[in-house]
């Protein structure tokens, strides 16, 4: 099982993610690239760091928006936006090869991450940015997203990712955020559900029935307080449970 | 004689340099990266019709100013400067690749252009930041200034350019801006200042004295009005008395 | 009947609408306020040019979309959307008020414009936004939409307008940009229909049926070439019709 | 003696100073204005939240820099500055006046304030800014420093401040960030300083002598970690010494 989480979300004299501590448990660093947080600075350092530790360096793309952190859905049009990823990705892998690293794969943020799950045109538009970028980086993503069955078609490795932290319906999908119990805030709760979705490929839903989830990567969050101590447990439980915590290949 | 220009310098909505008219007749494009102006669209869009053409592409690297221009000379500590240089870089050689072409030089844009004439600090770290970006691209810039002077000892290509419609001292130094006769405005003199440096390396000075000038690279601007129409006449005026107009090796 | 154009479009180096030209002719400014357009020095020249002519000033608010010129939609929450449009006021109010002027109106930009047309949440944002800037200025947009039905249920003045340039559904409401015939191209044409709006209060449908269109004001674009010189021949054919051509009180 | 603190200093998603904890003891808020830091929805708060609690708003104006955080000097013209200034009072002013209160005064920020110590150019220009903005706010600024000479020829209201935590040179100026002891770290000495400073209008100088500090308002540092701790001791050892803690007048 990998381990994702977002990497590198401050800005200038602003900080947010535990990026330090988060680089010496997660296997995947989702490293923001600009749009909606991370200066040329912040992930440069990043990209440095996950490098010497081995942990591989995705371009965490978004819409431009950092005054709404990329969490407000934008109507970008599909050629802007196709040249938008590819500027990202392009500016991450300065820094990821500098480091003796490239760029493995790409995983949107934010308003974008939830859009590509339904929105065909900007699903294939993020897509075409990965294929204009080169490399054939990987795709991180929801199950079932209109971005993996992109991805895949055009003959990219798509990654599918579970959530520690987020309530599933009983169709598999996650329950919006804003319902009541979306978001799991119970830390042993997290670490026992990692753990099932990982050993057992199943979590337990909202409504209280067995949801399987197959996922390579397990997001754990970074910018909430305790996030870094919260992967560690998680990474621990995993390990402890048999699980080989290591990047997807 | 290699001649370049400033292109790309449109932003969103706005457009600026003639790209399409200009990439007719100039063999280096200094391709805006979106610090002072050039969006990811933009960037796309210069770097597929340069690549077609044959003309070579440069990264136009400027300070993080588009309120400014990038006009407005900025006291950017070396580290951060250093970061957003290979930034400007890696994004536009995403799509420079794409177009079967790279980055084959780079060269400051405005008030970064100026200070790195003679600010050791910040000529070094424009420096620092080429070679971080990778591919050993040449660097473009002002004869005897800092910054080539770091490049050079940084073992890069240096390569030192000439304005077409700049008066210059008796020291062979640009006359500054603002004062009086700085910009020859008179298109027959432009061209005429134009052969006479690629022919015989010299230039007529602002006290009527000959002063050489000694240059791979011969730059046309391209935010003026007629730019393209003029960049037309300096080439052909070139052409016919016999230099070879041609990217610099 | 008022004459309104969108103007200050500018940004730092670069330019767009004919500003000076419009103002000989428009009598209500919606002025760029920084957030799709305009920066500080044209909000400021284009108040003083108004001021001094006796053209009166709205405030052009928009989402915060340089890149995308305000065109893209955005989700922006309700309560930062109200923040964004008394920010935007307030900053073009100080330039209106130097020039002796004030604030009259405000507009909504682009993409903002369309979304508050149909989104009960948005227009009530806007209006919200309006009220909380002081000074009660008048809210002018699209007939029949969300924003003007918030804005008179506020005790604002809501003022609706046509569209020179634009075509219209049997419904009465444009054909969406994009659909061929959308836009009115041909200059003769954008004139007859403007008396036409202005005098008999309706125009011809794209179905060749008449369409009752009740207006106080009348939008003439601003950005495209020939702008101010259509503008100009709309006003003097309204005025030689017998139409008293005047900002909307 | 009062108080003032840089406060709103958050942007989007980032924050950085205690703004809550802070307007519970210092006398006037210096709000950051958008340009180096905060946005709209945070600036609004800070104004409901100074005007409730009785804190006075100053306009913490800034260069265009959010990258920067407002600390990299810029030359930016004189006019651009002027409009820049204004712009910003504006958009603060409109948060102020919806709250019951008003901007009653101006301190430039980071790299302006250093610059408009010495900058006769740049001194001028946000005086003339903040007079173009209207409603004559004082200024807030070093003692000896252009802007507040240029402010009291402007017949503004010029408000000398010293430094609780900054180290001061025999000849009464700041000792330069980034040389050794330039900032006071030891919250007792702090506290000590800001009470010698408020009852005998002195401080111990980097040499050890007295230096004689004439000041109506301490500024208290809002974005370090315990700063409003910090504050809040300074206040308490002011009030406890006799010294009456309220806003200048």
């Amino acid at each position: 099982m990998d381990l994702n989480a977002d990497l590198g979300e401050g800005f200038g004299r602003w900080t947010l993610t535990e990026d330090e501590a988060l680089l010496t448990c997660v296997t995947s660093a989702n490293v923001a690239c600009g749009f909606h947080a991370g200066d040329a600075s912040v992930m440069r350092r990043v990209c440095d760091t996950a490098a010497e530790r081995g942990v591989r360096i995705g371009a965490q793309v978004s819409y431009r928006d950092l005054a709404g952190f990329g969490r407000r859905a934008m109507d970008v049009p599909a050629r802007e936006l196709t040249a938008e990823i590819a500027y990202q990705i392009g500016a991450l892998r300065v820094f990821a090869e500098a480091a003796g690293s490239t760029v493995s794969y790409v995983k949107p943020h934010g308003a974008l991450y939830n859009r590509v799950v339904h929105d065909e045109e900007q699903a294939a538009a993020v897509v075409e940015g990965v294929l204009l970028a080169g490399g054939r980086p990987a795709v991180l993503g929801l199950p079932g997203s209109r971005l993996l069955a992109r991805a895949e078609a055009a003959g990219l490795t798509a990654v599918e990712e579970a959530f520690a932290d987020r309530a599933y319906t009983p169709q598999g999908t996650l329950v919006p955020r804003g319902e009541p119990g979306a978001v799991v805030h119970d830390a042993d709760e997290v670490v026992r559900r990692s753990v099932g979705m990982a050993v057992e490929g199943a979590v337990t839903g909202a409504d209280g029935g067995r949801i399987a989830v197959a996922a390579r990567s397990l997001c754990v969050h970074g910018d909430t307080p305790g996030a870094a101590a919260l992967a560690r447990r998680v990474r621990t439980a995993l390990e402890y449970a048999g699980v080989r915590v290591r990047a997807f290949t």
